[in-house]
């Protein structure tokens, strides 16, 4: 085994502190990764302070799914990469490989699937750790190549709030010729915008701040609504093929689902805390469709770099040492972030 | 203009009673069809009480929208039907033809579609009056053949009940190897069973009443789950390919979503008074979809009836004078039906 220096957090309601952890040492295998960036998903906010009663949190937790780095070892069996290669991380590390979803490369319905970080660790004892570290060693059928023309404190983000827009979006055919509506902007709807743009989508982002008007066009959005507005949601009815909802906080879903098209499709990607109140009607009518999604497969991950190499996508993100992770768990509860904090690990060397 | 006999009611409050109706003249695409049967919808009575906001009742209203009948005149330029042929009438009686939903046989979504009763009538003053009458004179493209070896007082609640249920089963694709779900066993639910079944389908059926157990299996079900005990429902988690919800009352649909494999699909054809709480987590763990759907285009219908002459299915009917429908309304309210009234129109005459 070896150390490494991570930032945890010791109880729900502790700050976030330096530590030292253990990696396992590589088996057949294995890569070890000199992270670089680690993007800040709000699920870590969650974790860290033990929000989601469907994954109580252990603790110490080393949060962190977003991770880009650069490989520095692999194991005896490693094909697929080589020292210095670039290399990706997401929400998941394992899987058992062999059940119908692994089979079908869903990977992130295993039922045996491994978090990134407060899953059990199949190596060591306890939990896994995530990113908000200096190195993670992964098997590498849970790494992904990244794109050598990509900014990589933008790339991090793509590993979970990239694939978490990408595959709804593939999933439901968007494509040229279809009308894409982006409900809120922020680090997954951001995201969602790009994605949608480069899809060849006519791309509507709806938002309560009209102060975000000016950003969504420049992201990629054909127009923007404001969904106080009822008279420019009136304009919509009926209209849209496919809705990416990724909104966290409540809100009113019918006023969505009466914009889609007959069989159209809305899919959450954010978790409001209260139930969505979903009248019959507004499926019933139009034959429409309100359905989830969750990451996305380790095949299709890759897809979705390449896709950002390719059209030179990736997030935009305000890139902090991890002396301020705190602090930006606190503005990202005021969604006082632009759109992803992205953690340049070389600020961790000094601890 | 001819007189037609029929069952009106006058205002939200007052019982059906006997009235006379004008029906217009054949135009030259009309048939006019003598009334045998007329299944009892739970919407006449939603709509005879003026229950839905999103369609006002417009008095006198003359119910009814599961007709079938025998041809007693044709237009002249009508091909599809002659005299003494059987007929089957629905829930429209025209749509535009020219939109793009009508182009794909999905005239129930046409924005200018025609209901079979309470729709401005687009021939006579008024509003277009249902089959709790004698008589009734229909465009022949909104006009089915009824096959022969089916007893027509269970053909009749084919006509709604049946296609409401049918149609969501083709769509989301059941077949042999599926395991479908049906949730509530009255007039739709006993439908879905029956098709469900035909279709080759393992089908389970979910009830509150413990005492329908027998009947479920007799209509065609392979299992019974009595929705209010949980370990019963806990065994079923993950594992349905489809669900129809076929439950008007309020209702836990989180306890549905949850039992869906990935991907699967719920879909409501009921619709509960209050808006369905739906937990965003139960869409996105295993990208689980909740869809509605709305009775089914006209080719489909015939589908669906040609189908029922192959299998050998009807609704399971109690028979009814049309004297006896407001007694029927009210036992409706008890859900005390097994499981459809439909009114023999003979009684009719002696009125």
């Amino acid at each position: 085994m070896s150390n490494a220096k991570a930032y945890s957090a010791a109880s729900a309601t502790s700050p976030l502190a330096s530590d030292t952890i253990e990696r396992r040492d590589l088996t057949e295998q294995d890569v070890q990764i000199e992270i670089l960036f680690c993007g800040v998903c709000h699920s870590d906010l969650h974790m860290v302070r033990n929000e989601w009663s469907v994954a109580p949190t252990v603790y110490p937790i080393v949060p962190g799914h977003e991770i880009v780095g650069r490989i520095t070892q692999v194991g005896s069996a490693v094909t697929k990469f080589k020292p210095g290669d670039l290399a990706g991380v997401g929400c998941m590390v394992d899987s058992d490989g062999t059940c119908p979803q692994c089979k079908a490369g869903l990977e992130q319905f295993c039922p045996n699937m491994t978090l990134t970080y407060n899953s059990p660790d199949k190596h060591l004892d306890g939990v896994t750790y995530g990113g908000y570290s200096d190195s993670i060693v992964v098997d590498q059928r849970f790494v992904l190549r990244v794109p050598s023309n990509l900014d990589l404190a933008g790339v991090a983000p793509l590993l979970c709030a990239g694939i978490t827009t990408y595959s709804p979006l593939r999933h439901h055919g968007v494509t040229k010729g279809k009308k894409v509506g982006v409900v809120g902007l922020g680090g997954l709807g951001h995201m969602g915008v790009k994605f949608a743009h480069a899809l060849g989508a006519h791309v509507v982002v709806f938002t309560t701040s009209p102060d975000k008007k000016e950003d969504a066009l420049r992201l990629g959005a054909d127009e923007v609504v404001v969904s106080r507005n009822l008279d420019e949601m009136q304009q919509h009815v009926n209209s849209f093929d496919f809705i990416l909802d990724t909104v966290a906080a409540n809100h009113d879903i019918n006023a969505y689902l009466n914009l889609l098209r007959l069989d159209g499709n809305i899919t959450l990607v954010g978790a409001p805390p209260k139930p969505l109140e979903v009248a019959a009607f507004s499926l019933i009518m139009g034959r429409r469709n309100l359905s989830g999604s969750n990451i996305g497969g380790i095949a299709e991950t890759q897809e979705m770099l390449d896709f950002c190499g390719e059209h030179n996508i990736t997030a935009d993100v305000e890139v902090i040492p991890i002396q301020k992770v705190n602090e930006a768990y606190d503005r990202l509860l005021k969604s006082d972030v632009k759109y992803r904090f992205s953690i340049d690990m070389a600020s961790l060397k000094s601890e």
